[in-house]
C-alpha cells in the first residue's frame, strides 16, 4: 500500500471513531479482543505488535530542551459530541489549528480516557483528553492533556448534558467554552514521537504532553468511565531507542 | 513472532552480515532489489515500507538540549574483517562498550558506507561509518561518524592492507588502532531515534551522530566504493513526528 494511502486510512479511522464501531475488526480493553491481542485482530492492526514506537508511554528520564512554545489558535467551533463505544468525542468545525515546531496542524476532534493513557514518572493519572491535529498531508498532532482526581472539571461539567449515554449516539452540539475550559492555563509540554493508542496503532504521530495535569471530580471520573464501558487506556509501551524532550 | 524473537533475528542479521549475503531475499542499492523495493522483497522486511521511524535521515532542525555525554570503554580488540557484499565490517571482539544516557550497550562491528547515509542540514558527506552495539535485551544503539572529502583518513589507511577485495572474504585482522583512529577527537553528537538502514529495516535503533566530522581522501573514497561495490547509501527517510535532539 502506498504510504499516503496507508495514512489517510490512519487518519480516517482516527477521525471518523464513529463510523470505527461498525467497521473492520472488532477490538476492546480487555478479554479476547483487548490490548495484547489487538496485533492478532486483523493484519491492519500489525503496527500494534511490531511497532518499536507505540503510545502510550512513561514520560520518564525526559531531557531538558530548548522546545519551541506551541502556538494555539483555537477558536473550538464544535459540530458534535459522539459516543463511538470506545470513548466519547467532540468533533471540531473546522478552523482551529495549531503551530508546533514551525509545523501547522488542524484539531480535528478532543476524546478522552479514563484512566490516563500516558503517565509520568511513573504516576498515572485520573483521566487524560486527547486533542488530535492533522496536517495537510495527513500527519497527526495530539495534545493530551492529564486530569488528577480533585475538583470538578467545569469543562466536563458543561460537557454533562450533552453526554451521549449509548454507544452509537450522536448529538450536535455547542462546546467552544466547555473544550476551552479543558485546557491547563501553562502550556509547558513533553514531547516524544509515537502512535495512536487504538487500533491500527500507526506511528508517526507527536506527543504533545501537557505539563499542568487538570482536575477531575470522583463523580465525573466514574460518570466518564460507566458511558465509555470501563477503563478504556491502553496500557503503557515500551520507550526503546526514543528520548522524551522536556 | 513474539517481539523478543524479531528482535534477535534483527540482531542476528545486523551483526552477522557475513551470513546475510547468502541468507534471505536478496537486497541492493539499485535495481529491482533497489531500496524503493526493499518493502516487497520479504516479509521480512515490511518495516522498509511500512515504517514510520526509519534511517537514515536528514538532521535538521534539531532541538538544543542537554544530552548527557556519550561514555566510551572502547579497547576495541577486533577479529576480523569482512566483505560481505554490502558493506565491508570489521568485527569486535567483546569488550567495547559504551553508555549512553545511563545504558550500557557493547560493541559489535564497525562498518562504512559511501557516500554517507545521514545528512546534517541537507549535506550529503563522503562516507560514513557506523559503530554497531546491543544491549542485553538485543536493543540496538550505532554511533555514526561522517567523513568529509580531505586529508586520507589515518584509520582507513592503516586498515588497506587488510581490505578484502571480494565478496565473502574473511580476514583476521588486529586493526584496535585503526578503529580508534576513525573516532573525532569530539564527542558532541546529535541524538534521534531510527532504524536499520538496511533490510529488514528494524526500527528501535538509537542513532548517534558524531558532529565533527573526519576526512577521507578521494583515493581511499573511490578504493572503498569499488570494495563495496558502488554507492551502498539508503535514501534519507522522512522524520515523520521525530526531533532531533543536538
Amino acid at each position: 500500500m502506498p504510504k499516503a494511502t496507508a495514512l489517510m486510512i490512519s487518519l480516517s479511522l482516527a477521525i471518523s471513531a464513529s463510523a470505527r464501531a461498525d467497521e473492520g475488526a472488532h477490538w476492546a480493553y480487555d478479554g479476547h479482543g483487548g490490548p495484547e491481542h489487538w496485533a492478532e485482530l486483523s493484519k491492519d492492526f500489525s503496527m500494534c505488535g511490531l511497532g518499536r514506537n507505540q503510545s502510550p508511554v512513561n514520560l520518564a528520564g525526559a531531557v531538558p530542551s530548548s522546545l519551541a512554545a506551541i502556538r494555539f489558535d483555537y477558536p473550538l467551533e464544535t459540530s458534535e459530541i459522539v459516543n463511538n463505544g470506545h470513548t466519547v468525542q467532540i468533533n471540531i468545525a473546522p478552523g482551529s489549528a495549531i503551530d508546533a515546531d514551525g509545523h501547522h496542524y488542524l484539531l480535528k476532534q478532543v476524546h478522552f480516557h479514563t484512566p490516563s493513557e500516558n503517565q509520568i514518572d511513573g504516576k498515572s493519572f485520573a483521566a487524560e483528553a486527547h486533542f488530535v491535529h492533522a496536517d495537510a498531508d495527513g500527519n497527526l498532532a495530539v495534545v493530551a492533556v492529564l486530569f488528577d482526581d480533585g475538583a470538578a472539571s467545569p469543562g466536563l461539567a458543561a460537557l454533562d448534558p450533552a453526554m451521549p449515554d449509548r454507544t452509537g449516539q450522536h448529538r450536535p452540539v455547542q462546546a467552544r467554552n466547555a473544550i476551552a475550559a479543558l485546557l491547563p492555563p501553562s502550556r509547558d509540554y513533553f514531547e516524544y514521537s509515537g502512535s495512536l493508542t487504538t487500533p491500527p496503532c500507526s506511528e508517526g504521530v507527536r506527543w504533545l504532553v501537557m505539563k499542568q495535569p487538570m482536575t477531575i471530580s470522583p463523580v465525573q471520573r466514574e460518570a466518564l468511565a460507566r458511558i465509555m464501558h470501563g477503563p478504556n487506556n491502553r496500557p503503557v509501551q515500551p520507550l526503546n531507542a526514543r528520548l522524551v524532550l522536556d
